[in-house]
């Protein structure tokens, strides 16, 4: 699909009706005349979860009540999850679980890494990484009992070989930056880790759904991330955790709840942790909450990521290619090369903030991250190429309008 | 609501009629000719729940999308209902937030109270308290990163006394036992402990929303518990934790998460936590298990935990009386006095699985713990005098007729 012939909305319009993936968009609900270009952030209901929640609630919790554990399955849910999840990260089953959030995961996951490199004490994250993790490196390393170090490397990813040697235990990294939208080389940086002795925990949450993830081929050693931006499982649904096989039976953590023992109806005074994955698992899981990654997953029945990969590049080119187009001063912050860039397109501008909130006023949705980055997700499952030429259209007209002088869309703190 | 005089069914029918609660079952789905005893594993769908869930969904994802996080208050449930949750405990708003799982919860509260008495190594636990309890003792103490015991109580919980020393930093005990259904004396046990200089970390997951708790006038210093017992709030729905305002400014954990940060939208690379309670939130929470807790505690409006407790107390008189009359030599552990129980009775019976599995099949859904307690829990928002004669009848009726020598109820692994 590519798009460089793209250059009115006829044409637009007309690719949309002949675009393979065109009837998945049926599977989920848009509203009439918005443009949701948010999806990066939650996306959006699909068309079949409201029923299937309801079925949740009304039949599994309200008529079957406690014997939905077994009955529905409600027990089972993490692994099965977790398994349909792997599948879209290139994990064979019996590596992933879903459950808790994507924080609580990081600790987990760090916690191990940490403690399978009990001869190590440097931790690499990156400095404009998404703050939970730099947080999250905080309380893992301190809670590990030894001093730890951290070494952030700069704003360009792409320095990261300088901060590799040998006393490095492991590597937080995000396969995409949450602003910028740039990728990492997922495979070849995880080789250049492995190479140094190190392991690597892969924060998936924007990429997981929409760009091909190797986590077998490329021996990844933990990742993490939501099942609410592109896998659309609803807001807050709980988070995965995949760690590989080879790991599992040495990987340790400290929050050793019930659900992670080895036989949690044992009811034993000493925690053993179970052999595989589900030692991962920690607490009992918000139910209502999982059944919509499940719906969400359903979804995406018969959906091949590489294909969604394709779209989404398409998607992210046209609208860089309208904005330069329209605004040649604009300064977008996503890498230009296919290869590296994510499902997102950021554009700095330091009245972003009235920009988006007038946008929004327009019907298209997209988000602002302080202090200036306009940001815009393109979920290859539902945005079409006429929704890319028209954000970028009504971009241009709030911006050449100065929009940021109207006082309705004066700068306050964003919550989203 | 005295019980000694119910020594007829009909009597039974009489005093539901009267029972100045009556009106609260309406608030709640009973299957029609369900006796449901479980209430103390899950409680039973709230009857405005599924609207309210629906309207999430359909209206709030659905429709509204990211906005949602603000223009429906996503962003502040946790407090908000943490302050909802408090108020049925005894504790000031500020206080308490709804979040994450009872483990997670835990193991934050008992990290927090490790570390404000540094110069203490004892961590006191209950040898019959729930496994996950015990679980999370264990990583709390490992990843504190100083040299830490265990000193577990035998299962007469009144002998903690004999443990308590200067050397105890924090104890972590279940308020009711979730097998016995012991009741401990939360006040003097607290002040016991506050007298060596101890804190303590109390487990309410059993009492919560049915026995007044004074976590205020009390001086408790941290809490846990589920949200999804007698607090009706759905299957697995976000656990609560609480701390004591004098405690708040000191307490850590190293689940450092964006949503505990004092910025959370200011994108710091340092963690800095929140000055209060919000410092034990962490990651992004699953908000349709989030509403079904609001759900939960729209239902309980109006309702005095005080007159819970004293019909609760009534119920589980009543039963134990008709099972000591009906089957004179079967083991109740449950505490007679009333001042030493919850609302649960468990009955020891080396057939309790087969038995609980045949009284499920009459209508009567109790459970079973291995190895050999059949665990029947008295909700007072919505069980009645009735059903309980009922339930003692039918629980006669099975071990009367050694329903365990039935093939379909022979033994096999429970998971509830």
């Amino acid at each position: 699909m590519p798009m460089a012939s793209l250059t009115s909305r006829e044409a637009c319009v007309a690719r949309d009706a002949t675009d393979p993936l065109r009837d998945l968009r049926q599977r989920f609900i848009i509203p009439e005349g918005l443009i949701y270009l948010d999806g990066n952030s939650l996306g959006p209901l699909p068309r079949a979860a409201a029923g299937i929640l309801n079925h949740t609630i009304e039949q599994e919790w309200g008529h079957d009540l406690i014997r939905s554990w077994n009955s529905a399955g409600w027990f089972d849910m993490p692994l099965r999850l977790g398994n349909r999840v792997g599948a879209l990260l290139g994990a064979t089953p019996g590596q992933t679980v879903v459950c808790d959030t994507t924080s609580i995961n990081l600790y987990k996951a760090i916690h191990a890494a940490i403690g399978l490199r009990p001869d190590r004490h440097v931790v690499i994250a990156e400095a404009d990484s998404f703050p939970t993790d730099l947080y999250i490196i905080e309380g893992a390393m301190k809670s590990t009992g030894r001093p730890m170090t951290r070494r952030l490397i700069g704003a360009d990813g792409t320095s990261i070989e300088a901060f590799i040697d040998r006393q490095v235990a492991v590597a937080v990294l995000s396969h995409v930056n949450y602003r910028t939208g740039a990728l990492l080389d997922i495979a070849d940086i995880t080789r250049k880790l492995h190479d140094a002795g190190a392991l690597v925990v892969w924060d998936l949450c924007h990429s997981a759904g929409v760009i091909e993830i190797a986590f077998d081929h490329g021996a990844i050693d933990f990742a993490v991330g939501c099942t609410y931006k592109y896998l659309n499982g609803g807001p807050g649904s709980p988070a995965f955790i995949s760690v590989a096989r080879a790991h599992q039976a040495a990987a340790q953590h400290p929050l050793s709840g019930w659900w992670g023992h080895a036989a949690p109806f044992a009811f034993d005074r000493d925690f053993r942790p179970d052999a595989g994955i589900k030692r991962f698992l920690c607490g009992t899981q918000p139910i209502i909450s999982l059944r919509g990654v499940e719906a969400a997953l359903d979804a995406m029945a018969g959906v091949e990521i590489a294909a969604l990969r394709q779209k989404s590049l398409a998607l992210t080119e046209l609208f860089m290619a309208r904005v330069t187009a329209l605004l040649p001063g604009l300064h977008i912050v996503t890498p230009r090369e296919p290869a590296m860039r994510g499902s997102q397109v950021g554009i700095a501008f330091d009245q972003g903030y009235a920009v988006v909130q007038a946008m929004i006023e327009r019907g298209v949705i997209g988000d602002f991250r302080a202090p200036d980055l306009m940001r815009f997700g393109f979920a290859p499952l539902y945005v079409q190429c006429r929704e890319v030429w028209d954000a970028a259209e009504i971009l241009a007209e709030c911006i050449g309008a100065e929009v940021w002088r109207d006082p309705r869309f004066s700068r306050r703190l964003g919550v989203t």
